[in-house]
């Protein structure tokens, strides 16, 4: 997969709708990587993102601890490498081994890009004053990287319970915004 | 269209996949309806959602004024109003009859729901902390409506520049996830 670096002013649309998306990080000698839905952009440039990460979480522990991460996004082919990963924890096994997803080196954090996942974003932890409260942290995006090839990725988006939808459509309607 | 009152448990279901939703809001004897994409869960139960909201859009006024919004879930059959929503300011014209939505009264806030979305959750705003900051708005859900039977809504995802994807296929994978 040949991947270009993708302005940050591009970084929204990566993520506005809201796919399913991939985190890994690296702390302590250790690497993870765990699917993650309850994301949302919170500003364009430099882009910023809320997420929630669950303190039962192992990856909320090595996010904490490093103040980075990657934000991953795979297309379907990939799903049930997703959906294998947040069935584990990263406590016990190593997922990128086990599932199949090669980790490779970002340019700005310690944390690895998976290979395997058409988009990644390099993120810092900008602000932690939402952790104690909602396990919520904004991440400001450092470097994007992007499948340029890609204009409509088949990501996978959670409807709960294990059902999952799939762009199979798209529509193009004459917006004045962003 | 007939909607049944929803568990709050459920809510996460309407919002994980990250769809455009039609928020509306009602102040000072006005209302409005506008489109937005940049939302998360962040909790299961009570409901908790962020959400950005411009503080140049008409909304926010409203939203801050009332502390009470309705997201209202459209399907891909309104993508147009969805988007003439969007291009257009409440501060000039009636959205609800420039663009053929249908405002019903919500049982627990007194913004609108809109009769043509298959789903409408009315909020309160929980947190304002993050208003001055980020835009960002902590909404509870205290109310929860849906059209039963629509169980895979084509809803209408935003990608950018007026792109719009709409999900076309759906996989149930054995995800120990809620």
């Amino acid at each position: 997969m040949v991947k270009r670096a993708l302005a940050l002013s591009q970084v929204y649309r990566m993520l506005e709708p809201g796919p399913v998306v991939l985190v890994t990080t690296a702390a302590r000698g250790r690497t993870n990587v765990m699917p993650m839905s309850w994301h949302m952009m919170m500003e364009f440039e430099p882009p910023l993102l809320g997420c929630i990460v669950s303190a039962r979480n192992y990856t909320f522990g090595l996010l904490d601890a490093s103040g980075e991460c990657v934000i991953n996004i795979p297309t379907v082919d990939l799903a049930r490498s997703v959906v294998a990963c947040g069935n584990t924890s990263g406590r016990k096994i190593d997922k990128f081994r086990a599932f199949g997803l090669t980790p490779v080196a970002s340019a700005r954090v310690r944390a690895p890009r998976i290979e395997e996942c058409y988009a990644s974003l390099e993120c810092a932890v900008a602000d932690a004053k939402m952790v104690a409260k909602y396990n919520m942290f904004v991440l400001k995006v450092l470097k994007a990287w992007s499948e340029p090839s890609l204009k409509q990725p088949r990501t996978i988006h959670h409807a709960g319970r294990g059902l999952f939808a799939v762009p199979g459509e798209w529509l193009r309607l004459r917006s004045k915004k962003k």
